[in-house]
């Protein structure tokens, strides 16, 4: 079924392009009143299309060349457990949510990226065959719509991600695979190294890292796994889709160890100029594939578009609505607002909380437990 | 063209029932993607219905009772000077405003607000005759399509507001103004019980404060035209749209003197609980239109429906996709986030900012003019 | 007993200088290990003389032209209510501290002002008989030694303050008076203007504020009373010796009501920095007697010394040990330390506390309350 | 000269007992207007003795065993480079500051320690020659007075602790060697473990850390210390001298790399409550040579001296003015402040800074030359 003409995730990274990633969709439809915290389930692609529709079209909009599959945490035995949804199938969401993707990719240039990620079997059973029968599923769900790759994310155990990619890789189609670890390494230590080594050996054309800890940790913990690939003489392209939050005391837990979580990440939120300086630094860190994971809204992804406007040779849509480093301000009737039309006022500000009974840095759940 | 069978605005503010007004459009679409910061103007009505439908529908779900159309500084003269537009006329814009609020309104038990806001003549001009002008141009837009009253917003010079509330008094609608001013008063310094005097005699049948300030200081001023108004022996039905950011250290100048305006305002943004506090403040002060402005995305006015649920009997549609006070975490895999499902322990987090060297407070730009 | 050749107080502040307090005895002789932090009583002057005589030097030293007798809190009714000294009498302490005082005033260019605070009795008895007749022991005991001036200080109730004056007066010696008040007014809220007003006609010669509140807070206070005294056609001198830390939080309650006090006022302290900006403020609002208190160490009052030495034509001999404006600085072997210089640098720097766990303001007591 | 019966360092520290050290001399000196920052050298010992002596007296009141001769900086060639003082030799200070020291420690149960620390020569010329030459030089002169031990303190290169204990222990007394080092090393990288190997094998009886970073990391640094001698087969006593003052954002430069050296620390001094959690992890990592360096005042002694009181047997003479964990504020007449007369309110206070416009952390001008 699929398009003849459209190029491919591995052409566009094979001839150097830079990839611009998609943002987070479950915190924003969260926030928008169609997702449920707590259980994180995807089934307003089904319940609410127009809301998933309506969240994909402004990442397009905003520069992505790609369109995940809304299709967290939608395998059936994590539907089970959740037990948020009652009379929709995993299947239903995971057709309806490929069906979105590729319309409105369709709108633009941007390819759709079927999405899957860690799976309850694996830490209650530790059954490959288990573990590997459920990614087989959903799989298969994917096979039946028009879909251009697959990408593996939100996994924190090296081992499970290698199944995942074993069973992807027998579709033929291009696998990108992200785990959500810390420079420390994976759940049971593995370093990101060794990691990325390991998801290559298993089929991986693209490893990175996604979503737990802030963007420059994230860019860390890829340099990391491209090192091990280096020294293990392995290629392989490099993703990163991390948090749009500022989470500098987590190391091992991510961002659910911090006491903010979920309901009170607002402070933490990063500013269109911390995405421009993540996006830099991706990119001079040799990752090509750049993009977003919980806390990204539009106008982060626009904000990667932006920065690497040069490279890529062209700005994104939503840029029609925004100066470049708020050149719009130039015409703002407040002088001193004038006086913040420039580069050099956004990136040297500080902003302040506004809050002065609170302090800059929690302590973390994970820090407790020592 | 009306419904005959919908219950007005005042039907149910006589009634003493919580009308839950909506919340921030202009800041929330650039984030989007679709509004231009620094013009501020709303031709997406036009250019991208799909945009403006889905975040009426949100608020509508998150258990708003007033859709307002999106026509924020749509006068023909704002327009203009803005210079964002070409090809599209103000009368267009508030034309298809008024479509898309209606369609919306309609899904739900909604109202339709049309909005006027300050005019670049009246600082300019000041000249009563060239600002009704204005005011009855768009007056009569709106009145070609099904709007149920109107909302005066987002004027600093009570005079102005007077003009415009009685321009819109001769549709024999009910009109609401809310001011954007300070505790000091507006920008003459006539104080808020003064202002809230003078906007009853012209004709207002709601009065009260929207946008530049945060929750609790826009209560604070409420209260002082509550107090003006039975000072005067007045009576008026009183309503609340204030910034959905902290902000400490304004006063005259409002939000935009901030550093961080436009933005950087990330970290000043409230969090969900915080407006429990506020739309608790608010019922109390005897406020019963409580809505939001910049800064309230839907999780913010879904958590005012919340509070006020005892009050009026229901959840908000997007409730079901909410534990109340984080009760669905209770679910979660992690303990420590296990133990975060209860209002004690989100009412009492003081959230950190995560960005060790930032300030808590920052010095405004009107503090830099003494 | 008294020098004939000493210029005395009223002397100097009638010819237009300024003179320079001393800083705060009992917090700092806490930290040296000399009084107990909850009864906050002398009797160091009679156990530890060396210790007090060496802190009298060292402000000295710093640039005090008076030296202020350690007698706080030394009215019988106090020490019997403290109960932390048993063998020693009020008269001993008195009189030892006179001499102290004396001998160390006497070592430069400096005065002795014996020193009363408010009595437990005035709030318990609210009797002028019995609270007149404390003030007059005290009165009596200092009249034995030589001291050249009296100062009233630590009242928070004016009408105890008029009584102490009225009971001084009696001596012929100049009498200053300085209440621990806020810009609202004494604990009775009388207004700090009135307050002035009645301490000039009960007989003061020198009228202001000291203790409970940060220095600018101060300012503001000595400010209206100046104003009080103008719209009254009354004259006197100003005097100010303030806290040495920054209590943005308080009002009514002073810095007693943050939780910091006593035992964690570290991170509130003034840096030398803080202090010029005070000595210039209360400078250029006319206040010519500028000293400290709780919180101001040798090096602050040197700060102030250096602060107005263009006025007094000359520096302090502590000077000798220090660089103006961080100048010794320029040998130092880092690089980036001798950039640090001069002057531009420490006004500008916003010191970090090192404490990211911490906020940056409290909730007072007297918030509490509310 | 020595007294026969006094007991000696190492009688101590073989018997187990916690030996409590002195605090920081130069900087609370420079407050007190006797010392010149920049320079640091220690003339006031023959400019002002008294000064002096007061300091030491109010170490040893508050618990300290050992009172170090004011000697810092005091090798010829660094008071020659300094030029801070023209007409006292360096012989004249050392010997007037083992009078002084020996003068106060005699009054209590304490010793003397002659310190010496390192020399601008050994940067400058890298001779073992004359490096060891200058330390020889001030060894003579402390042994024209009657002292009990050395130490070698703030030296940051392993190599010149070396040559400095070499030549101590020409004398035959015991000897301790303090580095100003970091977790990650000296500043040619000789990672703590392999300095403390080396000082032992130099002949050092103790070893630690002073200076330059905040408590517990250097409790760390300690460990690390400790590790290396357990692995090298060698034992010594270990000891600690911090700073008095939370320097998150250090590493190898150490606080004079923040923006807040010298003179605006006032923000990260400690609390007497963060000087008992710091003298208890010392304990239990084995440390039992326990004081402080900069930003240690009398009060910071005193809280070691208490933390350990179980261990040792005894309160300090100082302790009569110090209710043990705020006791004394039960009899203050606020409510709110008797409520703090517990270990639990101070154990669990987080401080506010009081500045709302200031970060809680630096940029630290080592990060800066990255």
């Amino acid at each position: 079924m699929e398009s003849k003409k459209r190029r491919g995730i591995l052409d566009r990274l094979n001839a150097g392009e830079v990839v611009v990633g998609d943002g987070g969709y479950v915190m924003q439809l969260e926030r928008r009143g169609y997702v449920k915290a707590g259980h994180w389930t995807p089934e307003a692609a089904v319940e609410h299309p127009e809301a998933v529709r309506q969240l994909h079209r402004e990442f397009l909009r905003a520069g992505a060349n790609v369109i995940q599959t809304f299709t967290f945490y939608c395998s059936e035995d994590k539907l089970e457990i959740s037990g948020n949804v009652s009379n929709i199938s995993g299947a239903q969401i995971n057709e309806a949510a490929c069906d979105l993707a590729r319309e409105v990719a369709n709108e633009g240039d941007a390819l759709v990226a079927g999405c899957v990620s860690k799976t309850p079997c694996y830490v209650k059973s530790h059954s490959e065959t288990k573990v590997k029968a459920i990614f087989k599923k959903q799989m298969d769900d994917f096979l039946k719509k028009d879909i251009d790759f697959f990408i593996v994310e939100f996994v924190d155990h090296v081992e499970e991600a290698e199944w995942a990619v074993e069973v992807l890789k027998t579709s033929s189609k291009p696998v990108g695979a992200t785990l959500c670890i810390s420079p420390q390494g994976d759940m049971h230590g593995v370093p990101p190294g060794e990691c990325a080594v390991r998801l290559v050996r298993a089929g991986a054309d693209i490893v990175g890292i996604n979503c737990h800890l802030d963007p420059l940790t994230c860019i860390r913990t890829v340099k990391l796994m491209k090192a091990g690939l280096e020294n293990a003489g392995l290629k392989a392209h490099l993703m990163i889709q991390p948090l749009g939050f500022h989470t500098p005391e987590c190391n091992l837990g991510g961002y659910t160890s911090l006491p903010e979580y979920p309901f009170a990440m607002e402070t933490r939120a990063m500013t269109r100029w911390d995405v421009h300086q993540y996006a830099r630094e991706a990119y001079d860190a040799g990752i090509r594939y750049i993009g977003g994971c919980c806390g990204f809204e539009p106008y982060h992804i626009r904000a990667i578009a932006e920065e690497v406007s040069a490279e890529r040779g062209f700005l994104p849509p939503a840029s029609e609505k925004h100066g470049l480093w708020g050149a719009a301000l130039g015409m703002h009737t407040k002088p001193w607002v004038r006086a913040r039309a420039h580069r050099e006022y956004w990136e040297n500000l500080l902003p302040a909380s506004g809050r002065p009974k609170c302090p800059s840095m929690a302590t973390a759940a994970d820090d407790y437990e020592k």
